[in-house]
């Protein structure tokens, strides 16, 4: 592998959040999820400390989660657990803050109807 | 919670904006919408100008909107109303002008056939 | 409505172009079509050419569109006609240059089996 | 057509990836797909080194890919062979180098219910 030039950001946002609250198809591929994709290329371990937001009342976290140097990792909300878990079927949104610079990328699958929709996008990232 | 470093613009603008006529499935998760949510991670609250822009007739707003201190908020635009609604099945963009740093996501639910089907993108962010 | 400040670029490209080459449902909303929004919040009438890339051939355009003084307006690749039209079922990109800043974000609806699926983004912005 | 200015970035990086591990409908149209577009405007082929990297285990590559001067193409990575092939069903993320400025938009095709889900972003373009 040739050397990588570093690429990302320490901080990213994901203004949309939703866990849809059933799901039609054989788990884990087709349980509905939010999920969040994160790409360390640095030759570090990236410790990124989660903070979600709701409408109604203070955020919870932060939630602590690793990723390797020069690994990526893909990451359910449902699974969140530390400090509290995330009710389903309600409106939130995160904030990412990582010691090294890493990619993140924002995707649902929801199977609340027999046949399972898709979206993603780059989350947004901060200044640094 | 860490203390989170601001993260977004004031301005932004989605291009794409349009309300499908009809739905199946059982309301509200299942009504057909567009969507945008918004995060305001700072320590003020934010109010924010929605301006609606149409093709063949002049701007519509401001429609005023607010966003706690620390909070999140998902709008339909199928819910604004003052000063007027925005018909169904019709192209529409919209510009936002918020009182301080936001990220704003745009999401449609398009539930026209049995099954539905999403998308998703980051708003796209103006120069502060 | 208040004074808006510009936002946008006057360059933009997209790099996924595909027609599905069939449709279910009624036309023209289910139609399968690849889409581009414009949003021109200025107050000049944007005059946009589009140039069409291919992966076998040169480029084809200019396509000459144009999008009012604070309007939106949404087009299919579909219904390009001049220079050419543009072949169903084949991979193509597009780049905008126009002459007034504004925002491009892309769009496809694909229905050709029985149930929609959508998907977008913003288009990538150029320098300026 | 007009000349064009130049477009996009040498670094660009795509943190989802996952090839779904079946699919319904005829091939290759309807073979779930994990896809990128690369538009190259310049007047310089592209060669691009594309690394893939995973959850458990060192980035693979890089897979050698090229688009030619003023030319688009679009990618599957199921497609990929050399140095190996991406297994089905596990979770990856890619980073691309390119010889000359290009845009590079991630899109997936899943079929692996009877109905196919779509999704698009740009990938998260370096600093240079």
């Amino acid at each position: 592998m040739n050397h990588l030039p570093p690429i990302g950001r320490k901080t990213w946002a994901i203004a949309e959040g939703y866990i849809p609250a059933w799901s039609n198809g054989p788990a884990p591929e087709f349980t509905s999820h939010e999920a969040f994709c994160v790409l360390n290329t640095s030759e570090e371990d990236a410790k990124i400390d989660v903070t979600v937001f709701f409408a109604n009342r203070n955020p919870v976290g932060p939630y602590r989660i690793e990723v390797g140097a020069r690994r990526t990792k893909h990451f359910r909300f449902n699974h969140f657990k530390d400090p509290e878990t995330i009710p389903l079927g309600t409106s939130f949104a995160s904030v990412f803050q990582s010691t090294v610079p890493v990619v993140i990328q924002h995707t649902r699958l929801d199977s609340r109807q027999a046949q399972n929709a898709l979206m993603t996008t780059m989350a947004f990232p901060g200044a640094e």
